[in-house]
């Protein structure tokens, strides 16, 4: 396989940066594909987290090289769970049968085929029960950055056999959107479920209001192209870099102003 | 233009490393510029603070290969700010022109052109409002890295029209240096924006006291090589690893001590 | 010295990801060796703590591919330790002569070569009395990578001369083995000093219990294979990835609810 098509490696975890949980996965796809390059997606996920692993991987995936894409949140690992390789238009991802791939996958248009990981050859010669990120999952993505097939993996899996994700819940009623809040970044902007489409449908305005029910509590805010239309500390609802309705405070934490945390429940109309 | 030369992209941001901003940066710029290396300076600036990424950015500068530096801390991103290419000496800075790049561009000796961003051949096809870093500047420095020229960018700008930061207050009156806190490193180690070798003109030697005032408090501390001359626990001033003033404390926080956070004026003076 | 052998260069400081530190060592490597692959084993030792980044550096060194090994913890820098550079069985180890090296250097197979770090031509030609990572060890590391000899850095120093950490405690008696808390994870996994092949010698089995004192106290732990063995919030023992005993709550954490800091003794035995 050429360069520049599948060595690039991609590479999610919830690992944490203080330990050297990473850079074992890294020495081991350097020993194996040491012309690879790895793109470090993020390590940062909270512990277990595969919502908001799968919501990381797939926003990002649009703007990452066609490679192999390896994903490791894996709450229930040496559990029950397989471990799986899915194509996708040229792409591959691997990782837990968990769902965390899944929204990526969908993002990257579907599941083309689909592989249980099974064969040892491919794997450390020493697998821990609590390690398959470095044992399992990432000697398998260098092999298959170096050019083995992803049916070299193991046998095929039905697409529909796949464990997915139930998508964000969005859905208009009576004139408004219903969402919920899908991640809080470090400045504390709320990423709503709910894309801008779904509101401009409904007649939404840049330049207009919003109305916004939290719970009881309806605020209005204005709807801008970003977040620097407002002064600072106003609040102001935008598409963000996603495409997605984000609410946020010009130089200020909107989540905590709001008292939104991630799953909260939203409901959006446009005008007053 | 040759590997080597300007194969090497720095990226400074305040995007953090919890999300997947800084990852979307790279993966365009992998796209694009498939043999660049890419060295991360930093991601952890605290949100908009152009200050603070200045600062970083021009004191390693020294240690980091000639190539295409990019920063982006850009509190107004989406606003009326212009994004810029300048040139300085081989490197190439590229960023937003609110003064971030300015104290890097000084350090590697002045600006010797300088180009507004507004060539959308560069960009990624769809510009998002809220993520020039990734949109904009990141497959721009790509380009430039794989060998586009600087004026490819758009039309130049006169080096008088950038924005420049102020340079940090240091001052001789009266036999003292007034000066500030410039940063504060994550062991608590201070930063003055006095050099060594302001203080050292007016007579501090190294083995000897300076007397250093903290708004009405006055504070004798030992000028010493390094901060583990003195015994743990104990002041120390020194010349840091970029010529500046620190006061520290020998495994411990001398910010938290000495109540001093970044911006606070400080003044110094040899002996006693 | 031929591209796959020592052109991997792994890192590993205390330095933190706020500053430009680990971003100066970056670049100093790159500008002497720019073919060679840096893999980051970890910045996030906590600042001067050597034992845990000997610790993280010898648990992470089997799945690194051999090359030059970097590693400052530093906390008496410019003071009377001297640098190091240590070869075993193909890796070359570097850093300051402090312990910090030395589990690594044993779980290499040990030291078949030392040498003390003289040589300033392998230097940067200003050396900081406070920055020996980016002036000294960055640039010699890198010049090993590039083919240089250990000996070409400065005179041999006998092995029995290095300084050693003691290792962690572990001994049996009375049927029990006796123990320490040797690192903390993100997670709250509390990673012991005794081997799942010393309680496996007193006959403790997977699917049976261990007795565990901790302090006065004494609590009854099942031994399992893995952490998500037993239900959610349920403490679990089990052998980690380290081969190492490991104490933690699936999907909880076990150091806060056992009070068990790095440091902390501990006593096993199997059964009740």
């Amino acid at each position: 396989m050429s360069r520049g098509v599948t060595s690039v490696i991609t590479l999610l975890t919830d690992y944490g940066l203080e330990d050297g949980y990473v850079a074992a996965c890294h020495g081991v796809i350097a020993g194996i594909a040491p012309e690879s390059r790895i793109i470090d997606v993020g390590h940062l996920i909270p512990a277990g987290d595969i919502r908001r692993g799968a919501a990381i991987l797939a926003q990002t995936l649009p703007y990452l090289p066609v490679g192999v894409h390896l994903a490791v949140v894996d709450p229930a690992l040496g559990g029950t769970r397989r471990g799986v390789v899915i194509e996708s238009h040229g792409r591959i991802f691997i990782g837990p049968d968990n769902g965390v791939l899944s929204w990526a996958v969908q993002a990257a248009g579907g599941t083309e085929g689909a592989y249980e990981i099974t064969n040892q050859d491919l794997f450390l010669s020493d697998v821990s029960p609590t390690f398959h990120g470095r044992d399992v999952f990432a000697p398998v993505a260098a092999h298959l950055a170096t050019g083995r097939r992803p049916s070299d993996v193991g046998p095929p899996l039905p697409a529909d056999r796949l464990i997915s994700l139930p998508a964000p819940t969005c859905r208009v009623r009576d004139g408004a959107v219903e969402g919920e809040v899908l991640s809080v970044d470090r400045h504390g902007n709320v990423q709503l479920s709910i894309t801008a489409k779904e509101i401009e449908g409904l007649g939404a305005r840049v330049g207009e209001m919003l109305t916004v029910w939290l719970g009881r509590r309806q605020v209005m805010i204005p709807y801008r192209e970003t977040f620097s239309a407002v002064p600072p500390d106003d609040l102001v609802a935008f598409a963000d870099s996603a495409g997605l309705v984000a609410l946020a405070i010009n130089t200020g934490d909107a989540s905590e102003r709001l008292g939104l945390p991630p799953g909260a429940h939203v409901r959006l109309c446009p005008g007053r």
